[in-house]
């Protein structure tokens, strides 16, 4: 049977043969660039700042004047003020945050290092100055942020907020980026009725892979298409596969069909299409997970392929197949250098058993505590409980994916493991919120 | 001057205050509640399964019987396959994974383990069972994945693809969440143009904070409305905060105008809408962050609230606060029991010299490698290089926020301090891929 690290090689491999047809690209609007990876480079057309700009409020002087009383004669806020104006010795100008420094003068002076002077007469502003300050003092000179036509974003980099505000300040409101994958899912099975029947009949359940690998390929930014559940007949799987590839599915995930029953006829259907790269698994849980690439029958001129994954029909085992090899490769479809999952050592929080045979990816939420049992602060694991593959509860609020070895033995707790990150940890996890331990997360200098 | 942490409980408070407003929620189709918070208890209302189903495909048989050679009576796939069959001593029925067990029947054998016998002139099938299982192998009894009336789902925790599953399992096809806040963007600033400006006249920068914080609270689900560039007058500042009011934002955000100068009206525009909480921080970046809580001034019945943020028109302390402060707002809004940042510890992998008056939000990159400089696995972090507030370089692929309290010392590269994640940590971080270090952090038995 093939390993899982095998398996991720054929996948990673096939969809680095699909990224060329991936990654041509329209130029994206700014906003729903957002999250997409650059397919170019960007050059800033021009500096940043574009004039030498006061960093405070305040009054640009001539450093060498010192400490005194001067004439304001200028205030340049913003766009052309005190545009053709020049700080001589002896005047200063008035300057806000951000603003241009008049000609001549050569430093700023923050407002809370004047005072104003009561107004003579004749209308004219004056301001006693009460720093010396060193020539350059609080301004920032042009390009000092951004030089003219440097490459501040290159292709492959990801587009967040900062990013976007980056290509905004360049001038940039539409980029080319890879283009999301587009997912097509269906779910195979004649037990299967739609998530909204409120009464099941004997024999059957709900669809719920579905609508979870929706989910899931939704979270992942892809397009996705819903094409609904296929009988266990061939017929009714080829044509949900024409389907598929009729709407332009970079990658169709289907869940059951994949085991050994005499109606399991996902297999027979992918190898009629295509290529099937692998149909088993030395995995646990995920073992049936079938691999394929195909492509429509028509002329070549028509023709659309397509990466297949046959996820198996346990809903646990299908989320976990889609982790760990279809996120690599919606990863790299979608443009990114790395679409490996992020890995980080967590030390476990009680015993956990081994399976003899097959690698386990157990799910388990991960925290991050100041003492791991270490005496150093690090990230402790907890099982989500009852590992059952058709137990989707133990996915339910699983941050993580702990990659137990096929030993057979029971791991101790305290013992450190690799686990896959397998969601967004930027926020603390809730599962078992009120528990003793999480209380030693509060932050040291934050208050609740 | 106000401490963070006495800054964001004043947040959070005014946040709470404003959190039942926001609560309020229809029933959301199942897919649009991806990432929302649930609102209301989830119940099982039938067990799963529902019927006793066959773990896999196989053949159900009686325990007892033993190895042997048996008369196939009925083929139970799916639906009512079997239906008022029941499998006596002597007899089995072939089962697939997920299928019914007919009655009588209280084992499975699996597939691997029987054997084809050819079938008979009369047409009946039979099968060579090879092995002797035990009472209830490879049967999961009715409910035993969930159980009927179960809360699957608790108000309060968050939707994920595994969880949308589960709302999908037990026949939800709307839920009630806490809905997306609404947040209103606009900019201040006479020297700000249009991003797409091609070419800048003196004194004038585009305007890079809007598109920044627009995609920020996309990012964090919120819905957002964007209200354009006020100029610094008070005219054009009240009007754009009663469009935003107007818009049923239940955030503001502005940038600029909230520093020292002589047209820095956002705080004054603020005081006289409503209420200041704080407007200066003891952090850097960020020191003018102005936070209140502000109505229009209509009769009662048809006034708005809004929670409102004068974020610094830096566009690195602008980011700095919208994480420090608008994320934690955001998921109070949002329906999250837990607010806060993550923290984590890492280790500097450079010295860093703290600033002597101002705790400092130092952007990072941090990566998980297999030595930290401790001999352990850890998380490093890299600085992204010169800290200037104008510099949005230094935001560029940041995925934490290292906290370096003002001591005015430098601290050694190896020195263990806390990291305020603001960024997905589910993928590594492309900052610096082709590092030598990088290599360690490939997976162990994993290939590339
Ligand atoms: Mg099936
Ligand atoms: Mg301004």
């Amino acid at each position: 049977m093939l390993q899982v690290e095998d398996a991720l090689a054929a996948v990673l491999s096939a969809a680095a043969g699909r990224r060329a047809a991936a990654s041509a690209s329209a130029a994206v609007p700014l906003l729903d660039a957002l999250g997409l990876v650059l397919a170019e480079d960007v050059r800033a057309p021009d500096p940043l700042p574009p004039f030498r700009a006061s960093v405070k409020d305040g009054y640009a002087v001539v450093a060498s004047d010192g400490p005194g009383e001067y004439a304001v004669i200028a205030e340049a806020r913003a766009g052309d003020d005190a545009l053709g104006v020049v700080v001589t010795p002896g005047t200063v100008a008035y300057v806000t945050t951000g603003g241009p420094i008049p000609d001549g003068a050569d430093a700023v002076v923050q407002v809370e290092d004047t005072e104003q002077v009561a107004a003579p007469p004749d209308g004219t502003k004056r301001v006693r100055i009460s720093v010396r300050v060193a020539e350059g003092h609080d301004i920032r000179n042009v390009g000092c942020d951004i030089e003219k036509d440097l490459v501040v974003l290159k292709s492959g980099e990801h587009l967040g907020p900062a990013e976007i505000g980056l290509l905004a300040t360049v001038g940039v409101t539409a980029v080319k980026a890879y283009r999301r994958p587009t997912i097509a899912v269906f779910s195979t099975g004649d037990e299967l009725v739609q998530p909204d029947t409120a009464t099941l009949s004997r024999g059957q359940i709900r669809d719920s892979n579905r609508a979870m690998l929706l989910a899931a390929a939704i979270q992942h930014k892809c397009k996705v298409v819903d094409l609904g559940i296929a009988k266990d007949t061939e017929v009714s799987l080829k044509e949900l596969m024409d389907a598929a590839l009729r709407s332009d599915a970079d990658i169709i995930l289907t869940s059951g069909g994949v085991s050994m029953g005499d109606r399991d006829l996902v297999k027979p259907c992918l190898a009629k299409m295509g290529k099937i790269y692998f149909d088993k698994i030395q995995m646990k849980p995920g073992k049936p997970l079938t691999f394929a690439e195909i492509s429509t029958d028509d002329t070549a001129r028509s023709s659309k392929t397509a990466l297949a994954f046959g996820l198996p029909g346990n809903p646990v085992s299908c989320m976990v197949c889609f982790n760990l090899f279809v996120v690599p490769a919606i990863r790299l479809l979608s443009g990114w250098s790395n679409p490996h999952l992020q890995r980080v050592h967590v030390r476990l929080s009680h015993p956990l058993r081994a399976d003899s045979h097959r690698p386990e990816f157990h799910r388990a939420v991960i925290r991050w505590v100041l003492d791991d049992g270490s005496g150093r602060p690090g990230y402790v694991a907890e099982s989500t409980g009852q590992q059952a593959s058709s137990r989707l509860l133990s996915m339910k609020s699983a941050n993580a994916l702990l990659e137990v070895p096929a030993s057979g033995q029971t791991l101790a707790a305290g013992v450190s493991i690799q686990a896959i990150v397998i969601a967004d940890i930027t926020s603390p996890p809730l599962y078992k919120q009120p528990a003793a331990t999480t209380t030693s997360l509060l932050p040291t200098h934050f208050v609740s």
